[in-house]
């Protein structure tokens, strides 16, 4: 038995298409930041083969739900590594404040592979851990890790991990995560990916800007250049969203609200204030901002916009284990 | 002195972009609908040179404006062409229904070449003043004929120039010009063509899919398809509208309210109603509709969004002389 704990992260570098949905392999390589205020916590028990237990079983706060087959799948990686067949127990819950807007698969399958492996018996550095993570979700591999994380889209199942940039909480940062829809999205992000790839144009060289972002964020990243991490996250997440834009028929994750803000974030870099835009595949923005401009952005973005519900997320760590 | 009208025309396949500014080469082919619910009248008249006029001048809805560069170096097309070198006097008025958030630089430069043309005595091929149209606003070439009109790109002063596709008026298509926001555009068309071709790692892919799209609309229209009309018409204009979202820095036109019309627009077409998008550099939506919808289409998104106003366009005729 094992509980294991990971936080969500922004990609700074999106992830967006897989060369291989079966084992996962991005097109491109992508880059985040581990944030602080969304983790999931899991508690993995492999069952003794003489219990009546007939299957793997699933507890979502405290209610039992139906096991999906991502989580079967994630539990039978583990078994084959322990060389097991034990039914497993998997009890899990979120910890979010609800006006995130953050997904919560990237944690969810962190935790999960760590739980689960560990559970297992299983010795896996981090790197294994994050290939494992992939799996359940290609966002979870980053998760494993605290700070602002790589993920090597690589070629084959061990050559796809994630792995530390700049493994420090300690980075004066600031995301907003700004809460605009809270229903679900209409085009989940795999099916969007997909639709992307097959369909759009520019979509070979939005996996070749994206790869070569890499380096450049990694840079401005060491540089600790906030302005130039935030330009650069914004065009890329607006050249992510371009390939849905330019993908036939065409989509959008935007909604008008969305737009509005992006406005206002603009309008508050004329004002001096260090505040730039990323979204993932649903309409809620998170803002990059200098840790000493967040409070000033959120007052201007509500006093714009009072219905809007804010929540400043700061770097967050790696997966920890609890007993 | 001679007096023409021109008449205004949307893109189905958009101009984005000019290799050769001083030409006005653009990158891509393009190809128009021109509409019947806007024009432009102008009268030129070249002076005697004995008069003691010692510029050109310029009238706009019965005001005395400044000579925009454009309008003399269209000018001086048609004296070089002409041998003279008297002086001109332009008079214009646009004939616009105020709600229709429509661009009036093309049916203008048609408008002025074909006068200019007209009184100089040129006698020019409708081909040769689609060319001097060009140089005033690439657009206004296509505002030269009438129905379903090509711009093809080329490769020079004489290689670039608009014909007409299918010269009816008698198609039962709609164009509904919607009005978002009647403030001048933050980003003029020529200054976002330039971030994008300069900045957008897509821009390339752009040039590439526009071209081959000519051909697709060609036989979407020879078939007289209005649904595939509309559908490649949508795909791409937000094809166009992704190379500035994925320019650097990005950028876009659309409105927050842009997004809300392009939803009910998706919504509509769930209804069994055949109507599309379109839009050019700035935040009012064109949809395209089958006649016998375009009634109905007013009628939902009135419901929806009471204070849009609406302009239903009609396919229009070509340049026309007026004694």
């Amino acid at each position: 038995m094992a509980t294991a704990r990971a936080y969500t992260n922004i990609a700074l570098i999106k992830y967006w298409g897989k060369q291989d949905p079966q084992q996962m392999l991005p097109y491109n390589s992508s880059l985040s930041l581990t944030l602080d205020q969304f983790y999931t916590e899991t508690k993995v028990e492999f069952l003794p083969k003489q219990t009546n237990q007939t299957a793997d079983s699933f507890v979502f706060a405290g209610v039992a739900q139906p096991v999906s087959p991502k989580i079967t799948r994630m539990l039978n990686l583990i078994r084959q590594a322990a060389g097991w067949s034990n039914f497993a127990r998997v009890e899990t819950e979120n910890h979010v404040p609800t006006s995130a807007g953050l997904a919560s698969s990237a944690s969810a399958f962190a935790a999960l592979a760590a739980a689960g492996a560990q559970a297992a018996g299983l010795q896996l550095s981090p790197r294994e851990l994050s290939i494992f993570a992939r799996h359940g979700s290609g966002s979870a591999c980053r998760s494993i890790f605290g700070g602002f994380v790589v993920w090597h889209a690589g070629h084959d199942d061990q050559s796809s991990y994630a792995e530390p940039l700049l493994a420090t909480v300690d980075f004066p940062i600031v995301v907003i995560a700004v809460l605009v829809d809270q229903r679900p999205k209409k085009v989940l992000s795999s099916a969007g990916m997909q639709q992307s790839v097959a369909t759009s144009p520019f979509y070979p060289a939005w996996v070749q800007t994206a790869e070569s972002g890499i380096a450049t964020m990694s840079q401005a990243i060491a540089a600790h250049d906030i302005a130039r991490i935030g330009q650069l996250a914004e065009a890329n997440a607006m050249q992510m969203h371009a390939t849905t834009l330019s993908a036939v028929p065409p989509f959008t994750y935007f909604a008008p609200m969305t737009l509005k803000i992006w406005q206002l974030v603009q309008e508050f870099r004329t004002k001096g204030l260090s505040c730039y835009i990323t979204l993932d595949a649903g309409p809620n923005p998170k803002l990059l901002c200098a840790k000493q401009d967040a409070a000033a952005v959120v007052k201007k973005l509500q006093a714009a916009l009072p219905q809007l519900q804010c929540t400043i997320c700061q770097p967050g760590p790696g997966v920890a284990y609890r007993d």
